[in-house]
C-alpha cells in the first residue's frame, strides 16, 4: 500500500518569500512548482527544482494564469488556443531549470483558478490538455477525480492521476465543499492525519453531512504556505508510515518520459 | 561566398502588432525571436517559429532583460546569478516552441540593452555566456565582433558567429556609431545594399569619417521594424544574390545541437 | 440638437503604437483615454492627456482590467473590493496627467471586458460605481443603455450618460450583436455615417433583423484603431455637422467637479 | 528637540505579505507608501494610506522604478522625460488613496535603487524634481544629506528633509557604507537607539573607521521587513522619549499643500 503527497513549492517572488519550501521538500514526494506565470520567477525556479532533484522529490509543473497580482486565483477569460501557448510556455520554462538540475517535469498540475476552472469548463480543460500533448504525450496529468479535465486528458491518451486535499472537507458526492462554506477547511492535524490514512486505504471518510465516501486518491494534497501547515504535512507523513503505507511519487514506475529532459 | 542576413522578429505582443513578419520571412535566413521578456507572448512565440520553420529561416533566441515597458531598450543592473536565470527561463520558453514546429533553436542573439551592455559588462556577459553553456553548450551565439561577450563565450567552449549592422555607420575602429551622433543610421537602399555586399566579400567599407575598415561578418543584421525597412531588406538580398553571394543562414553547417530539440 | 463623439484614445505601450490619436483628436470631442491597466504608459498618459487639453476635446477615464497581455479584453474576475480599488488607482493616475495639462478627468467610461461585464454583472457594476463615488461623485460615468452599470450609477447619485455604437449591428431588443455573429460590424462610412444622424436626431434605425428600433444616445462611440477607422469617424462628423446637428463633448454643461482637478 | 521616525510601508503585493505594517504604524510618524511600481497593489494602498491616516502617521509617496521582480532595488535607465511621467503616475495614484482617507501625500521619498541612483546621477535626479514641481511645488521631499536630488529639489523651490539610517554605518564623509561591506549594517537595538538619541541631538555619532562626525537629520530612518526590525524601531523610540526627544512628522509645521488633497 503506498500514496504520494503533494504540495505547491516555489511560490515565492523576488522579494517576496512565500512558504517554507525546505521544510515540505523534507515531508512531500511531489512538488507542484510555480512556472512564473502565478509565481515564481526564474531564480526562484533554479533553486526550487535543484532542491527537489537533491531530495528526490518529482517536479510537477504547477501551471497557472498570467496574474501575478492575482497569484492565479481569478478566473481569467483566456481564449482556448492562447491558453494552450500560455501552458507550453511555462512547461518549457520549467524543463529548462528541471534539465539545469539533471532531472525532468514528471507530471502537470493545473493552479487555482485554472485548477477549478477546468473541472467543468470545457474549452480550457481542452486547451491546456492540448499543451501537455503538444510538449510531449508522455507527461502526467494530476486533477480533481471526476473533472473535465481529467476525462479529456484521458480521452487524448495522457496518463491520469487523481489527488485527495488533506484539510478540505467534502460533499456527498465527492467534490471539495466550497471555501466560503463553514467547515470547509480542516485544521487538527490528528484528524486530518487519521482522514489521510483512510483514503490512502481506500476507506471511506466522512462528508461534510456525516454520510460516508469513499476518496479515490493517488495523491494526497497538503499545503505548505499558512501557519501550522508544514506541522500537518508531517503529521499526515508520520501517520501513514507508522499504519505502514509506503509514500513515494505517483510517477514512480511511470515509463520514462519522451523529449522533455 | 555566403553570408547569413538576420533580423528581429516575433516583437507583436497582445493586441499590438509590430514589424512585418511574413515579409521578413520571406527575405532573411535566420530570426532573432523574441522570447516574452521585452517582447512576445505565447501566442507570438507559437506562431512565428512555426513560419520560421515552414520558411527555411534558422530560429535564435532573442533573449533580453525582463522589460516589456521599456521593450529592453533600458539598462537593468541585474544581479549575474539572476541575469543566467532569466537567460535560462527564455530559452526553455522558446525551445518548447520550437519542438512543437518540429524545429529547435540555433542560436542565442542578447536583444536591444543586454546586447549592448555585454559588449563590456563583465559580469553580465558572463552571466549570459553560463546561461547558455548551462543550457546547451552546443548552441552558438551571435554577437559584436571585439565584444567582451564574445571573447567569455569563446573562453567557455561555445561556438561564437560575429554581426554587421546593414544599416549602420561604424567610427575608424569598427564600433558602432552611436544612434545620439549625426549620420549614425544609413537610409539609401542602393548605398546599403552596395556596402553590405563589400562587407560579405571582405572588402573594405567606409568608416564614418572617411578611412576606410574591413568589418568582418558571419551575418548581416537587417531591420524590420521602420518604414522602408522591408525594403532595405530586400535591397541587400537582391544585391548579394546579383553578385553571386549566397545568402545561407550561419548555423547551417553546425553539427547537430545536443540536447533543446 | 447636438451629440458627443467619443473615441478610445492613449491606448500605445512603450514601444508599440496604436491608432491614430492625432487624427482622430481633430474628430471626436470626449477622448476615453486608457489608464495603464489594460493600454497606456505614463509618458503615453501625458501626451494624450496634453494634446486632447489643446484640441479643447474632453477627457474620459477609460479604466480597465489589469491585464496588458489581453488588452483588457478578458474577463477577470477580480473580488469587487480590490476591482474598486483598481479602478480608484487608475483614477488617481489619469488625474495627476489632466492636472498637469491644467484639465481634469470630465467622465469615466469602462473599457472592454469590464465594459461589457458590467452591463450585467451586479457585484462588479457596483465595484466600479463605488470607486467613482469614492473617488469623486460629480465626476458622470458613459455606459451601455440598459446596464446594471448605468442603472447603479443613477442609484449611487451619479450623472449617468448613454453611448451608441456608430459601427455596430443592434438586436431588436437594442443590445449589441456579438462581434462573433454575421453582420455584427458595419464597414460602409456612408450607411454609418447615415445611421448615426438618425440617432442624433432620435429617429429609428434598422435592427440587425430588419425592424426599426430607437437607440437613446448623449454620444457616439467610433473607433480609430483600425484601416478606415478614422475615415468612418470623419464621415460621421461631416455627416452630423452638414445636417446641421452641433457636436460637443456630452459632458460640456455639467457642474464644475469637485476635487479631482 | 524632536525629530521624526520613517519606515517604508505597504510593500505587500497581491497574496505576498511583507513587513508588520501595524506594527509599524504604532511606532513611527511617517510612512513611506509604496506606489505600486515596485510594491503595493491598489488595495494595498488602499488599506495602509486609511491605517496611517488613522494612527496620525503622516504618507510618503515612496516612489520607485517600475521592477516588481527586482522590487525596485535594481538600477533602471529610464529616459529622465519618462521618469518624471513615472513618478507624477506614482503620485497621482497615491493621492486616490489619500484623498478617500479623508488626507493627503505630505512628502515624496524615493525609494531603493532610484534613491540611491539620485544621490548622483544628475538626470534622474532632475526628472523626479521636475515630477513633484510638476504635480505640486509644495510637496516636501526627503533625501540623503548632500545629495544630487536634494540640492535639485532645493533649486527648483521645493522643500527639503535629511534623513539619517538608524541602523546603517557611515564613512568619515558621512555617506552610507556599502551593504557589501563589513560592518555595514548595525544589529544591536540598544546601540542603535543610544545612536539615534545622538543624532537627534545633534551629537557626534563613530563612524566606520572610528573618527566622529555629525549627521545632520530631520527624520531618522528605521527598517520593518526583516526579524527584530521592529523591535529596533521600538527600541529607538523609547530611547528617544526617555530622553525627551519629541517623535512628530517632519512635515508636521510645513504648510497646507496645495492641491493634492
Amino acid at each position: 500500500m503506498r500514496i504520494d503527497l503533494n504540495s505547491d513549492l516555489g511560490e515565492s517572488f523576488g522579494r517576496w518569500e512565500l512558504g517554507d519550501d525546505r521544510a515540505l521538500l523534507s515531508v512531500v514526494t511531489s512538488a507542484n512548482v510555480a512556472c512564473g506565470f502565478h509565481a515564481g520567477d526564474p531564480s526562484v525556479l533554479r533553486r526550487t527544482t535543484a532542491d527537489a532533484k537533491e531530495r528526490g522529490v518529482a517536479v510537477g509543473a504547477h501551471v497557472g494564469y498570467r496574474d501575478l497580482a492575482g497569484f492565479g486565483r481569478r478566473f481569467l477569460d483566456v481564449p482556448p488556443a492562447d491558453l494552450t501557448n500560455e501552458v507550453v510556455y511555462q512547461l518549457g520554462a520549467l524543463a529548462a531549470f528541471t534539465r539545469l538540475a539533471d532531472d525532468r517535469i514528471r507530471y502537470v498540475k493545473p493552479h487555482g483558478a485554472l485548477y477549478n476552472t477546468i473541472v467543468h469548463h470545457e474549452q480550457q480543460a481542452a486547451a491546456v490538455v492540448e499543451a501537455v500533448r503538444a510538449f510531449d504525450p508522455d507527461l502526467p496529468v494530476l486533477g480533481l477525480p471526476g473533472s473535465r479535465f481529467l476525462a479529456l486528458a484521458e480521452q487524448a491518451g495522457l496518463r491520469t492521476y487523481r489527488e485527495a486535499f488533506a484539510d478540505r472537507a467534502y460533499t456527498p458526492d465527492g467534490v471539495l465543499v466550497s471555501r466560503r462554506e463553514p467547515g470547509a477547511v480542516l485544521h487538527d492535524p490528528a484528524a486530518i492525519a487519521e482522514r489521510c490514512l483512510r483514503i490512502a486505504q481506500g476507506l471511506p471518510v466522512e462528508a461534510v453531512d456525516g454520510t460516508e465516501i469513499v476518496i479515490e486518491a493517488d495523491s494526497l494534497c497538503v499545503h505548505g504556505d499558512s501557519p501550522g501547515a508544514v506541522d500537518i504535512a508531517r503529521a499526515v507523513a508520520e501517520r501513514l508510515r507508522a499504519a505502514g503505507v509506503a509514500i513515494a511519487p505517483f510517477t514512480q514506475e511511470a515509463p520514462a518520459a519522451r523529449g522533455n529532459a
